[in-house]
């Protein structure tokens, strides 16, 4: 099948640049020093692929992706890397299931749901979740006192990721982990789990990072001076001209738009509907956008986590031919 | 089942707000007056409900709602309010199936699709599909000559729908309204489709109303002087709390972002990640939120329809009971 036969939208991945990302994160990050965060692409075929290159431990962010990676058989080492009162369904599993704590009442609910290991989440400067930096011995404590046994901390030094330069995210991370660490000393185990994409290669305090954006990426993580290229596009047809504007059939639900637009080669995009994307030519460009009623074109996602979400099926394309199809197999809760 | 017995997140609907929605709208505009837009709820269930009420004509955005109606057996009257090159999918369906097309290359495609009826979509001043009204004419006459049946004219005025008072609608509805009225003129037939939630009270050159978010809401439509009551919303628990906010477990995944934050009842939300809203008290409103680790609450969301495309069930509350739940079945495309 060649990419004009697909039905526009549809989400597809350029193999060539996601195994680039793929081999670059594990030459810098080999085995378990990474732990693929699979919310950002919620795809048990994307997250076997990371497995067979020695990333045998992974990071979620619901429920759902834990069981779905657990029935995968991709349960060696999973990490809920956030809260939830919803516990007995991560008891159930069959896997090495761990789950991030930072309050009574979450460690509670892991107990009583049958969970067996956690990581104390800390705050170490994003208003989200986390305990206080200073109150992560005495909810370590109140866990082991439940019965549960503290793997270490976890701190997600999000505020961090969007900074520009590697310098300005370097010198905010450092910042952020002497947080980590401070907790780490009162809480003891050995794993200090942090980090994502816009910081894995400036944390040297996390044993493990939890990076997931850099297999597929988006325009915003390709504007912070990182290694990994854009591999995730809506392709999309052109369905209408105007006097100075085209009109391509992607929109408001096959684009995550908290980051702002996505993006079109030598064009510049005026707005977003639910099902278009108006944008016209930019004369600034080197070779500014064209196109007749009918041709396809590639729309760059600006939030690859949100965009994924809206779509049932990544296609996998080498140039042209589609060569295979994954399954987005972990969405909904 | 109760609210309670939910997981979190859940698209939870209150059915005395969705009857309010409904009756008040088809006392306005009864039976073929509305031609309600599936786009917002993509729901055979709801559609259903609205088909019972008199409206027995849909409007769509995509081709994958126009097949998911005819299958419900809700074909009578299916209207693509979209141009699309894809239309032999349309050709397919045993329906009465009408599309939008605003150029030679969608009236070709139309034509060789096997589709027999069409709307000339016309630009009423959103910069997005539609020809110029002053090649109305022109397009009809090539329509009929490729031995299609032109019903009318078809005008989205979009940009009318922001406007914050019912005045200042009505006087740019009017102005979009009257190059809809100088386009029909030149094409003839007996539809002229256009209007939304915004402006279906102050559209009278419409034949009928294209509105679809009146029956679920959001934020945004009820900033809007709207007879309309807000009827869906997240429900979330709270999952952490911190110094000076709190943390629940709905987010970019399961909130339409384009229209900005969503809202939580006596509270400023500061922002979502994928899985979370970070929230904090609002001292200025009359019950400050309030609340603990483990404890619901509602998020209402600023966008309805790609809040709506984000989850695969519609949960119907009768105050704190779930009476009922609908597949959002026309996802995808």
């Amino acid at each position: 099948m060649r990419l004009n036969d697909l039905p526009t939208p549809s989400l597809v991945v350029d193999v060539a640049a996601l195994e680039h990302n793929l081999q670059t994160m594990a030459k810098a990050l080999p085995g378990r020093r990474l732990r693929p965060h699979v919310k950002a692409t919620k795809c048990t075929a994307l997250a076997k692929r990371q497995a067979a290159l020695g990333h045998t431990g992974f990071c979620c962010a619901t429920v759902r992706e834990m069981e779905g990676l657990a029935a995968a058989g991709l349960g060696d080492d999973l990490l809920l890397a956030n809260e939830t009162l919803d516990a007995r369904r991560l008891g159930a599993l069959e896997a090495r299931v761990t789950v991030a704590v930072d309050s009574a009442e979450t460690i509670d609910a892991a107990a009583r749901g049958g969970v067996r290991e956690v990581l104390v989440d800390v705050n170490v400067g994003l208003p989200r979740c986390g305990c206080a930096p200073e109150d992560a011995g005495r909810l370590a404590d109140l866990a082991r006192r439940r019965g549960l046994s503290v793997r270490g901390v976890m701190g997600y030094e999000g505020h961090v990721m969007g900074l520009a330069t590697r310098a300005e995210r370097k010198t905010a991370c450092d910042a952020a982990m002497a947080k980590l660490r401070a907790a780490h000393a009162q809480v003891g185990g050995d794993v200090i789990s942090a980090g994502g994409t816009g910081t894995f290669d400036v944390n040297d305090v996390a044993t493990e990072i939890q990076a997931g954006s850099y297999s597929l990426m988006d325009t915003w993580y390709a504007a912070r001076e990182l290694p990994f290229r854009p591999a995730v596009f809506v392709w999309s047809t052109v369905i209408s001209r105007g006097p100075a504007w085209w009109v391509c059939d992607a929109g408001l639900k096959s684009l995550g738009m908290d980051h702002g637009n996505p993006a079109i080669d030598g064009a510049k995009v005026w707005f977003c509907s639910d099902e278009h994307v108006t944008f016209a030519a930019d004369a600034a460009s080197a070779s500014p956008f064209a196109a007749k009623v009918g041709d396809r074109v590639r729309v760059w996602p600006a939030h690859v986590d949100p965009t994924l979400a809206y779509h049932a099926r990544l296609h996998l394309a080498d140039g042209e031919d589609v060569v295979d199809v994954w399954e987005i197999d972990l969405r909904g809760w």
